[in-house]
C-alpha cells in the first residue's frame, strides 16, 4: 500500500494535536490567572476557531496579502475577546494568550506512531501553521518532523493547489512519492488532485459534540487507518 | 553566556558537516562504478565547491531569480565534467552525481553536540542548501534539526542581510534570542550586523591543506567553542 511514497506530509490541527481541549484547558488556566470569570471554555476554543477558515479565505482571495497565522488568530481573539471577558486584559496579555496555539497537546498515538513512520520516510508538516508555532508546538508536545513546510513556506493557504505543489518541489520529489494525512477529507481531496498519495485517520473528538463530519472517508484514500500507529503497521514500519 | 538565546540557527556546510572528504568519497565511488578513470578527488570536490559563491552571486545581485543549490550545483557540474572525466556520462547520470551533497558526512562532533543543544534550546539549519538537499542530509547523517530554515525559506542566500532578518522573524524570536553558528567569520560578522548572537566553532580541515582562513575567529564572538559538544557545555547543556 505504501508503494513508492518517500515522505508522509501531515495536517497538524484536528490530525496530529487536539486543539479543542488544549486551547480549552490553556484558556481556563490563563482566565484565572488574569482573573477572567470562569465559562465555557470549550465553547470558546470552538468560537475562536470557527473564525479560522473565514480569516485565510481573506488571503486566499487576494483580499489581505499572506498573513502568518499568529497574527490572524490574533485578530480572531480581538474578535471574540469581549464575549468571553478577555477584553479587560492588555494587548500583551491578549498576545500571550495568543500562543496557546503554540502549545497544543498532541493525541495519545501521535508522537508513538510518527516515531515509527520517521524511521523508514521522511515525516513533516504541511500545516496551515506559521513555523514558529509549528516549532514550539513540536518542542512542547514531542514532534519528532524531519521538515516543517506549509503555509509560511509557500505563503499561501491550503487547499489552494500550489500549497502541495511546492511541498512536494520542496522535499524534491514527484506527487506521487509523497503522502497527504490528514482527519479531514476535503484536504485530501485536494492534495490527490494535484497526485499526491492520500492517507485518512479520523479524529471523531475533534469538535466535541458538535462534529457531523469527517467520522468517515469519504473516498478510497490510498491508506485508511484507526490511528498512527497504525498508520505505521500499515506503511510497513 | 547563552543569556537569552532561545534558538541557534547553523552554517551547514564545513560547519556541521565534511563537504570536501565526503564529496571526494562519493565521486571516487561513483566513478569506479561508471568506468570513469580514477583521478585526484580532492580537487574535484575543492574545484566543485569553488564554484558554489561565485553562483550564489548571480542570484544576489539579480542576474538569475532565485535558483535553488541543487540546481546550481549541477549548473556547476557541468563546468568542470570534461576535465574529470564525467562529459561520458548521460545527464541522468550526473543529476545522480549530483547528490552527493545530499549524502555529506557529519564531522565527528556533530551528532553528539547537536542532540545536546536540542535538550534545551530550538536548532535549525540556516544554510544556502535548499530544503531536500538539508533534509536528505539530516536523515543520511542523523541530524535531530527542529526546522530547516535558509535559501530556499527566504529565497535569497548568505550573507544577503534578509536572510538572517528572516530566519528570526520565522522562529518569532528576536535577534538577539538567536544565535548564528558557523565555522566562517564572514557568516557570522553578516549575522552580528542584524543584531544576531554569534558562536563560532573553527573546523580547520575543512579546505584541507589549502585552508587558509577561518583558524580562528576574527572578532570576539559570542561563545568560541573547539566542538559542537564543547559548545553545547559552553551553552549550559
Amino acid at each position: 500500500m505504501a508503494g513508492d511514497v518517500k515522505a508522509l506530509i501531515f495536517d497538524v490541527f484536528g490530525t496530529v494535536v487536539d486543539w479543542r481541549s488544549s486551547v480549552a484547558r490553556i484558556a481556563g488556566e490563563f482566565a484565572a490567572q488574569n482573573g477572567v470569570p470562569a465559562t465555557n471554555w470549550d465553547q470558546f476554543a470552538r468560537d475562536w476557531r470557527n473564525r479560522y477558515q473565514p480569516s485565510m479565505e481573506r488571503v486566499r482571495s487576494g483580499e489581505l496579502p499572506f498573513t502568518k497565522l499568529d497574527t490572524l488568530h490574533r485578530m480572531n481573539l480581538d474578535e471574540i475577546a469581549a464575549q468571553y471577558g478577555f477584553d479587560v486584559l492588555s494587548a500583551d496579555k491578549l498576545d500571550q494568550l495568543n500562543l496557546a496555539w503554540h502549545q497544543l497537546s498532541p493525541w495519545p498515538d501521535s508522537v508513538e506512531g510518527l516515531t515509527l513512520l520517521k524511521s523508514k520516510y521522511i515525516i513533516g508538516t504541511h500545516s496551515n501553521g506559521n513555523i514558529a508555532l509549528m516549532v514550539n508546538m513540536a518542542k512542547n508536545g514531542g514532534l519528532p518532523w524531519d521538515v516543517i513546510l506549509g503555509a509560511e513556506v509557500v505563503r499561501q493557504y491550503k487547499p489552494m493547489p500550489e500549497t502541495y505543489d511546492r511541498c512536494c518541489e520542496a522535499l524534491g520529489l514527484a506527487p506521487a512519492e509523497v503522502m497527504m494525512t490528514a482527519a479531514h477529507n476535503d484536504d485530501l481531496a485536494a492534495a490527490r488532485a494535484r497526485g499526491l498519495k492520500t492517507g485518512f485517520i479520523p479524529r471523531p473528538d475533534e469538535y466535541g459534540v458538535e462534529q457531523g463530519r469527517d467520522l468517515e472517508p469519504t473516498q478510497d484514500w490510498d491508506v485508511v487507518a484507526t490511528d498512527f500507529v497504525d498508520l505505521a503497521r500499515k506503511m510497513g514500519c
